[in-house]
Formats: C-alpha cells, sequence, structure tokens
C-alpha cells in the first residue's frame, strides 16, 4: 500500500486549543515555556499519539534534541490558539519540524505568537538513535498521502485513540 | 429572561482531551497535580472563558479555596480523559464544585480515575469575598436554563469565546 | 542498629525556597495546583530522594492516594515559602501527612498559606498496596531516632544525593 | 560608587538543585520544557528576585524574546543539577544569556546536560522595549564588579530576598 521506494517526505497538521488560566503567568500572558509544550502536543497530533505508543511498544521513541523559539506577541488568558506544524521525515534519526503558533481571532484574523524549528530523533530502546525505521516512513507516508483524502492529517479531523 | 427570583442553582458541564506526554511522570502516568489543572479547565468550559474575562473586568474574580481530591486509578499517555463537573452555586460567594475525571475507553466504556470536590470563592478587586452578584447569578441561569435548549452546556458543544 | 520492635512512628522536616516566575499565574499569586508540587517537594526531602529511588529499585514507590487543600492566603512572587511536614508511619501502607506552607517574611514571621493532608500508600512493582516492609520502617525510624543527632531531619541539613 | 560611565559588562552566577519527581515525564528523565524553567530560575537568582520586584514596581520588566537549546544528555529523578548563566548587557534593551545546565554526580563530576541561549528584553509597563535605564546598569555593576568580592554572585551565596 505504502510506496517505500519513497522513504523522505512531509507530515503536517494543525491543531487549535483556548489558553487555560494554567498557562499564564503573572504577566497576564502565557508562560514562556508552555510553548514548547504546545508544540509538543501538536507534533503528538500530527504523528498521532496513538502511533506513538505503538512504536513505543516496538522500542521506539522520539526525544527533541534541539529546539529554538522566537517569541513575536504574546497570547493572553482565553484567546485560541493555533499550531500549525510541518515535519521533514527522511531515514535519518532527525525531524526538523517547523512550528508556528498564531492566535485566531473571532473574525478569522491570525496573529503569529511564537515560531520554532523543533528537531525531534527517534531513539531505540537504548536511547540511541537509529536509522528511521520502516514502520515509522510507512505511518508517516500513510498520513501525508493524498490517497488518505483531502481533508487536513491532523487528529482534530481523525482522532487516532 | 432569567429569573432573578431563584438566586440559587446548578451550573454542569463536561470536556474531553487526551492526556499529553506533557501530563506524565516517570510512573508512566498523569502527575498528580494534573487533576487540579483538569478540573480548572474543566470549570472554565463550564463557566465560560469569555464570561470569566468579562467579570474580570468588571473587579469580579474567583479562586479556590479548598480542594479534596480522591485518586482511584491512574491514566496514561494517550488516555481520553472525560471531566464531568456540577456546581452549586447560591448568594454566598462559595461555588462547591463536584468534580470527576473519568478515563473513556474507545468502546465508550467509562473509569473514574479521580473525585473532586473543589470550592470556588468570588473576589472583588481587593480580594475580598463578596455576595454572588446579580451578573453572575444571571449568567449561571441562562447556562442552566432548560429554555437554553437541551443540548449539553459545555463549551465544546457552544464554544463562547 | 534500627528497633523494629516499634513499627510505627512519626517523620518530619521542612524545607524552604523562593517563589519563582513560573510558579504564578495572571492573578499574580501561585498558581493553586503547584501547592500539590510543593508538598510533594517536601516529602521528597523528609523521605529522602535517594532513598526513594532505592526503594523503586526494589520494587517499591509511593503514589498520592487522597489530597485535602485549604487556600488560606496567597504568595507571591519572590516570596520565601517554608513547608513543614509531619507523616505518621506504620504497617499501613498509607502515610499520613501533615503538611503546611507558610510565608516566611524577611524579619521571620510566618503566614500560613495552604493546609494539606496529603496520604500517601506504599504499592509494588504491581501497583498493589502493600503492607510497609522493613526496609521503610527501619529507614524512617533512622531518620527519626534522637540518636541521629539533634539536628533536624531535612534534606536541606544533611542532603541525601 | 556604580561606574555608570561603563555601560555594559557582564553577570554571571550559579544555582544548584535536584530534579524533583515533579520535573519528570514517562520517559523516566526531565520534560524538555522544564530546562527553561530552569534557566529563568538561574537568571532570576543572577539578577535577584528582589531587585526584578523592584524593577516591576517601577514599570520595568523583561521577557524572552528567543530561546535556543541543544539536549545533550537526560537527567533522572534525583540528579543534582547546577546552571551556569552569563549575560551580556549593555545600553540595547536584548540582554543575551548563554546558560549551560549540567548533571553533578557525588565525586563532583560534570556532565553537560543542555546548553541554552536565552535572550531577554527589558520592556516599559506598555510592553514596549527601552534602552537599557540607569537603574538596571548600575545593579549589574553592583553585581559584577570585583569590589563586591571574589566570591560567585549567586543567590545560593548572598540571597537578595
Amino acid at each position: 500500500m505504502a510506496n517505500i521506494s519513497a522513504d523522505s517526505g512531509v507530515i503536517r497538521g494543525e491543531i487549535e486549543f483556548p489558553v487555560y488560566y494554567e498557562d499564564t503567568d503573572l504577566s497576564g500572558f502565557v508562560y514562556h515555556s508552555n510553548y514548547l509544550k504546545y508544540f509538543e502536543r501538536a507534533r503528538e497530533h500530527v504523528i498521532g499519539i496513538r502511533f506513538l505508543k505503538e512504536l513505543f511498544d516496538q522500542g521506539v521513541h522520539f526525544v527533541v534534541s534541539k529546539a529554538v523559539l522566537e517569541y513575536k506577541a504574546p497570547a493572553q488568558h482565553g484567546d485560541q490558539v493555533l499550531v500549525i506544524s510541518e515535519g521533514q521525515y527522511s531515514r535519518s534519526p532527525a525531524i526538523p519540524f517547523e512550528q508556528n503558533a498564531y492566535r485566531v481571532d473571532q473574525d478569522g484574523k491570525r496573529r503569529l505568537l511564537v515560531s520554532g524549528q523543533i528537531t525531534i530523533v527517534a531513539l531505540n530502546a537504548q536511547n540511541r538513535p537509529i536509522r528511521m525505521p520502516d514502520v515509522i516512513i510507512e505511518g508517516f507516508q500513510r498520513q501525508s498521502s493524498p490517497a488518505a483524502g483531502s481533508k487536513p492529517t491532523t487528529d482534530e479531523e481523525s482522532p487516532p485513540w
């Protein structure tokens, strides 16, 4: 089904959620480290939490190896946040992600809050980086394939758990 | 529209969300303090984040005065969590909430994870407890009124932001 | 050395730390769920992090089974927080702790912030409650013994890691 | 006392703390976003929490504008973490910090966990970047002056609250 001959590609997705009281600090805005949580949540939706758990049971997991965050504008309690994520997978153990968090106003306008480049690395059970295994390449191809339909490959649309 | 003559009642709601990686600790389960976050998120949805912000601008906010949590079963990464909340409002500054967090399995079965009794108190801008003002009673009545329709009064169904 | 004939007793300890920016929310005060973290930190110091890790390697760990928190006064960024903890151990799997968080002013005055009753339960590797094993009773006795010296049995005084 | 003619310089400091249970995730290691908290704690100690609060009352505060984190090795529950921080201040609103988190073993050996470049920016009460005011330059000079003694300018040594 999946065409493993092309062993690199792109996975994409977006999620939206409100800023809760728990996310803020005394400045009244979202605490800066929470964007790393937001970006991870977003990657979990792009990759699929169930798929991540299956991989974990097979001895493969991901860790963050590098993060670059640029803070452009602050978000407040009650703001609606949209995170758009795009990751480039290949046979390399590393998957670099471009991730942007936007505030979405009620009229639909978007304002960039934080842009991030987050690199995750596939490790085996001994915490060693591994050449990306077929099971992941194929999983990603299923997600990114046009044959999967025209709808966005986010968990919001098709939750995998 | 709202009948202020009856100045007590019940507000209810439920929300569902997955357990993210960020929610876990080294035991592999949700870190115990996160249920206080989950319950607050749930109350924010029941009361409405936008309404909370309007109240804040009018000098009224809520704080937690007491929390009782009983941990019944643990939740794991990827579990779907359902929080059902019910608060009893009156002219007293305090609103006691009954809140229960459940794991929802794919077949729809529920297992109780944590039961909580969380009391919040309305304060004025000087952080003093206040007799519950009309604006809140009326706001809650609009939510809990049968005239508001038969659908559940959760933000999942009708997000207020 | 340890007198296992008396198989119940009390463990006590105290720790102090400042409120960091990360601990606050938009109210300007410490976010309410963080007191569960503060109380756990305090218990880790009372029991000893190294001892907890040794127990873990032997298949014994603790989980929180119940928490009761009463919020008396708020703490701000930069406040110095003192947590005093006292736990009653016995052969029962459960250890009920009384824990109080105080703000300590520069003149040494204390103000109660939050009082808590936190019960932890000893579990085996299969997550089943267990009758408290000798290794824990003896470890606690060494800590609480007057023979251990007159200095407070906190990790601040004698860090175990 | 402070020589304002030299209006740039370096502030340095280090703090140490254990990894608590609350800091870990299901991998068994410190959750990756917590290093942003660790680095902020460290900057709060370098700059001084009391000084930060005085500045806040004068309408000046700092926000993080950029963060670059490279994850070199993981830290576990109970590990002792040392953060060494060095910031370059000038009349520019931005202060770039080099911050490194190390694991410190019982024999004193250090292993680099995470290296970070964190830039903070001074804002006025309207959240606009400002040319670094005298009060901050002078405060930093007092800290970094050799006249202040040869001991490290950390809050561990001379807590400012």
